[in-house]
């Protein structure tokens, strides 16, 4: 698969999805005649701003989901806990079902800066191609095809909304069908996970004895690269430091003090070039010790995984990649260290001869099984006051930092999380994968995603495995500005998801 | 000198500062009874928005910069060229003088954003403290003392209205009480220094003929920490270099990516730590080759200079300086090299978990004698290239991109200069000195100020020595957002101005 080109993944893709299974195949049938219908359901979702800090703005989302799941014959009720968005959980009963699966979402997008957006975030618009590649906004026809090469960009148009949308359009499928359930189905779409998921601990102890089940199934996250569907057992945790470093009081005349007066931007800069080496390798003390390992299976679903490497840097615009050139998938595996921002004084049109005053750098590390983010965040902490750091939590005072040559200010951001990984051998792994090859051709097995959400706790206070069953295209600007779905991922998304609903 | 307060320092000022020259004594007097109109005609001119850029407002200014001095019967005109704000010219011309001096100041003010500041930039307010030290704006009292440690905030404040507003003062009270002048004088009033002065070059060429002198008294830049009256014999010059590295074309959800794509910031990170050492010393080859080494007379003076060092950093709430302890009036004989600004995608509330797409930083170098701009340019970009970068100066497209594994794009911005310094010998700088000393007390005398201004421009194109006479107090927040000035500090200009004015 080296060297193919993702011209070439698509047919393949094409040829390997000749379905066999009768629910995916029944929800292809139903959307084919109803996809304008399905277009502005989900537009109408995606109108709706979703920050989940912003509590009235979050409610409206909730309860247009519970519309949503209520309108298809599903009891909702809302989980509560103070403080926190609700989340929306609906039910069906299956009589004789011996089988619980709960579907997993998410309704609430990213923090965002609405100028870096194209067209606003929350007014969802068509574009009949990707917005990198010169895409128009267009209506949405009246009548006519729908190229499902088009993309909607709006605020978690995948990330998380398209799940929604597409679990409410294979409902509505099997139903108009007829086709038989196998199992209880329960469905909990949160209203916090891009917050870092704060309260979704305490409403799973709460609401414990309604949410048994034999596995949650985590429609989060995109398909692979190669745009063949992809079924995850895992994914990272996640822990976020914010590093201030301070310099003069106040901004001072570069002139006058330059060559003096310590320049914090450069004092980050240094800080930072000492976490990681210039191949990437994170080379903080003991930053990789205690991953657990991979299994047999594992590494042979990592094996055997599409190499998209290549076609990915055209894409990207890259010509190089870190550690030492290893493979994406294989990388996903270990923990990882990324400055999310930095910032000091100012760039551009306004920046002016100043030495700042501080420099800010977030940063995010990604985790994986046997490294906690406490662990994490310690070694980072470790790691800066090895390199002379006077390390505070709050902002330091004068005789603070007149005590110390160099002082940093360090905040683990609340709300990190450990890896979970599930075993592939599990028997529900293995009927999620069977159904999931018949509804959508063989599909890649990959043992975690790169991305985090928060499977430990749920595997940790429900004592139930968790599975992966993305349905975003993997270039969505997922976290980003403009962020999209590409309607073909929608429409195979819908037929996963009546596959996995029927199973 | 080494272990005293500011506020010894102080009452030392005012005891030097009874004073000989009876121009500064008459200009005093005059003040006294004058404070309110000298105040509110300096709030009217600093009510005017003021950046180069802005056409319209520049010569807003202009003409209030002329009708100033028109008020006090000087003959003004605009100077000229396309493209450029004017320079404000005007002349006194002195039956039988023999000695011509020209007075140089600017009315443009660095670029802002008016996010940062307390009160708006351009509605100058008074306080009773400074900013830092929980000052209230209070207004101007119709009656009753004004106390002289109250402060102007407004962009400009200092930098560089306030020497017009001096020599406004000064002309009043000279005329006033009739004093005798025994120099023709000019006034060269610029309006766009904080632009880098791109046009002064040919204005000077083309009023060659109006601007002959025997100096320019640079009326610009900070008296010395301890609040003494220095007087300035060269200025650094300055090269700005703007640097952009580039990760993913767009960008990428770090948990996906991390590892994997190169994160920009990370990269500039290392490149910016490769440039200094941690003691702040510049590591990139060739930097501190061809300083023109200070005569003794300059030597001396250095060493005479007062050392407020500990207690500017008792002010900066600094915990250490860079370059070893040294002097800071020792350090600004070298060159500097510092990051204005640095910048990749978000911090703060706004961030969000991303590989960033660009990383940008901008850097100043203050030069010495012995390294011109380009010279300086060029060995940043020598730096930039040996740690592995291609340079471009444009965005570089995907061709560019995937070509080679690291790309810089580095703008060196126009406008750059090199440094001058005119010899404490020459028969007018001993003139100045004694007027000086004897207007203003004991004065300190320095080979060179840290900042920057055109001065090396004057001396290639005219052939005439420059000195530097400045007035605003050194915590100014000159360049950086809450400018001010300190009454004191305008009151004593008034004063000098007079002295040098008369002389």
């Amino acid at each position: 698969m080296k060297t193919s080109s993702l011209a070439l993944w698509l047919a393949c893709a094409a040829v390997a999805s000749a379905q066999t299974n009768p629910a995916a195949l029944t929800a292809r049938h139903w959307r084919e005649s109803h996809e304008r219908a399905i277009l502005a359901e989900f537009m109408d979702l995606l109108a709706m701003p979703n920050l989940a800090r912003d509590e009235a703005a979050i409610r409206r989302n909730a309860a247009a989901v519970s519309a949503l799941l209520e309108k298809r014959g599903v009891k909702t009720r809302l989980l509560e806990v103070p403080g926190a968005p609700p989340v929306v959980f609906g039910e069906i009963q299956t009589p004789g079902a011996t089988r619980t699966l709960i579907f997993y979402a998410h309704y609430d997008g990213q923090p965002l800066d609405p100028k870096e957006w194209a067209t606003p975030p929350w007014q969802p618009v068509l574009r009949n191609r990707p917005l990198d590649k010169g895409g128009d906004v267009i209506p949405v026809p009246s009548s006519g095809r729908i190229d499902p090469e088009w993309r909607i960009y709006a605020r978690s148009a995948s990330d998380d909304k398209a799940p929604v949308i597409a679990i409410a359009a294979a409902l509505d499928a099997l139903k108009a069908s007829g086709t038989a359930l196998h199992s209880n189905l329960k469905f909990v779409f949160e209203g916090e996970e891009e917050a870092g998921s704060p309260h979704l601990g305490s409403i799973l102890q709460k609401y414990k004895d309604l949410l048994g089940s034999d596995v949650w199934l985590i429609c989060d996250g995109p398909v692979h690269q190669s745009r063949r569907q992809q079924i995850v057992f895992g994914a990272r945790g996640i822990a976020t430091i914010d590093i201030t470093l301070y310099g003069p009081n106040h901004e001072l005349h570069s002139g006058h003090y330059g060559n003096w007066a310590p320049n914090p931007a450069m004092m980050l800069a240094r800080l930072l070039a000492s976490m990681k080496d210039d191949d990437g390798r994170v080379t903080i003390d003991h930053f990789y010790d205690g991953i657990e390992p991979l299994s047999e299976t594992e590494k042979r679903a990592v094996a055997e995984a599409p190499d998209v490497d290549r076609d990915l840097m055209g894409e990207l615009w890259l010509g190089r990649t870190e550690n030492g050139g290893k493979k994406l998938v294989e990388l996903l595996n270990l923990p990882s260290l990324n400055v999310r921002g930095m910032s000091s004084a100012r760039t551009g049109a306004q920046a002016s001869n100043v030495i700042p005053s501080t420099a800010t750098a977030s940063i995010d590390i990604r985790l994986v099984k046997g490294i906690g983010p406490e662990a994490a965040a310690q070694r980072v902490i470790a790691h800066i006051r090895s390199q002379g750091y006077f390390i505070v939590e709050g902002d330091p005072d004068r005789e603070t930092r007149m005590a110390h040559p160099k002082v940093a200010r360090v905040t683990v951001e609340p709300g990190g999380y450990p890896a979970a990984r599930t075993s592939m051998d599990l028997p529900i792994s293995q009927l999620v994968l069977r159904t999931a090859d018949a509804a959508r051709g063989p599909v890649v097995r990959l043992p975690t995603m790169g991305g985090s959400v928060p499977l430990f706790m749920i595997e940790q206070i429900l004592q139930v495995p968790t599975i992966t069953t993305p349905i975003a295209n993997h270039d969505n600007s997922q976290h980003s500005f403009n962020e999209n779905i590409r309607i073909q991922n929608l429409w195979d998304g819908i037929e996963l998801m009546a596959a996995l609903l029927a199973m």
